[in-house]
């Protein structure tokens, strides 16, 4: 489909860095989770990417997507052992020092006492010069902010809280609506008449998605729009599409989940 | 830590390709997959990427990791609507036409039928000049190779058939082992003496992944190496260290599945 390029809805990308998740040893879910929460602020994931525990690959990456996008935020990699690279790297994307942070020192400090802040332990209060800390409320070391790119933790618990602490600070983008239509028709079978309604509604982003379900292929037909009225009606003229190939629409949501037919 | 340069390791990236999956609405399993199969053949996933369904940023990805690694995957985008781009793009990556490919016209034909092979569905044997088929037994659409680029179904079915049938014509690298020790000791505690550990052992990757299970913070320390002697060592060094701090290892594994302690 056409590249979406209305300037109401804002961007994001989310670098996920890990050698367990590279190796499949560990099934990433932040993506998701942090899809979910945006998608409910206007604000649209437009790339992932997974990457090593390896300095030239986060700066390269941090470097690029946040020129990009509106916004980035990455997971993983901030902790107290020599693997923890991220920090790091996002300095040097900026091409700012690090420092220790006073009230990250305090933080950590308060939850290990100072007799137990181990250099490895107050290594994790060495944040970039300029940026502002996301707290972390389950195992005190900080998240932070550097401009447009937020630094949060790869454990699921900990970045969840990291995320909710920044979510009302971040901007509103134009929401985008969602209705799902599900059938059995086969996606070849519907394809031109996909083809159509896209070119007769060139805002809507409509995407097909075959699936299996108890053995029997299903789909699902994605209707992405910011104009609740124009995805109302390419929704019901795909209801129809769909009746005329015999079927009927097994489901119809939209979303985000406060907006309810 | 140090980026493993060992010429003896092969290296792939995967691009996972669909709006459904950067929307949050579908988690992406395909990865994990892949990595599991990609690391019994001595493959070791570099990179991933998760796109859209847009032009642009696939053909970027597809040459930028091309070049970058010994292979490419890609999963999703080869069906027969007007969203599946993946195809084109990687003709466009590589510079070359595509064409109608008589042998993925007849696998579609005996599938559909010659009556029933309508444009969209003819559409699917739209391959690039010089790509070799992967087939498809599931829905008959089929994948294919273009040099180091493996195209393949987004579908998780479809893409573990695909991916199962080019497994055995991969390059075997040398085979990644890898130990995994879990402990309660926290990761703080243990930084100091695991980045001795890396420096003792340049060549084994070694990362600690903190988690928590039943409300608990818990560790897990994965060693990953190609030479086992090394692994063994130190993994009985990890064990003897994390005794050391009073806690019993609970877990150690060594991967691949083939070889068991």
């Amino acid at each position: 489909m056409a590249e979406k390029k209305s300037s109401d809805v804002l961007t994001a990308a989310v670098i996920v860095i890990g050698n367990e998740i590279l190796s499949g040893r560990t099934q990433d879910t932040n993506t998701s989770w942090i899809a979910e929460r945006l998608t409910q602020r206007g604000i649209v994931i437009r790339e992932v990417r997974i990457l090593p525990d390896e300095e030239e690959a986060i700066i390269t990456a941090v470097s690029t997507l946040r020129q990009k996008f509106d916004y980035v935020f990455t997971t993983g990699g901030i902790g107290p052992t020599h693997d923890d690279v991220t920090a790091e790297c996002v300095a040097k994307a900026f091409g700012v020092g690090m420092e220790q942070n006073e009230e990250a020192f305090r933080m950590l400090e308060q939850h290990y006492g100072l007799e137990n802040l181990t250099p490895p332990r107050a290594k994790m209060a060495k944040i970039p010069i300029g940026a502002r800390l996301i707290p972390n409320p389950v195992s005190a070391a900080p998240g932070f902010i550097l401009e447009n790119v937020y630094v949060m933790a790869g454990v699921p618990r900990v970045m969840h809280a990291m995320l909710d602490h920044v979510t009302d600070t971040l901007r509103v983008g134009k929401t985008v609506l969602s209705n799902t239509v599900a059938c059995m028709t086969p996606e070849s079978a519907l394809a031109e008449d996909l083809e159509k309604l896209q070119n007769q509604y060139p805002d809507i982003e409509i995407g097909s998605y075959p699936h299996f379900r108890g053995g029997t292929l299903g789909l699902s037909v994605v209707l992405r729009s910011t104009e609740e009225d124009q995805l109302e009606k390419a929704t019901e003229e795909l209801i129809a599409i769909i009746r005329r190939h015999g079927d009927e629409p097994r489901a119809l949501s939209l979303r985000p989940g406060s907006i309810v037919h």
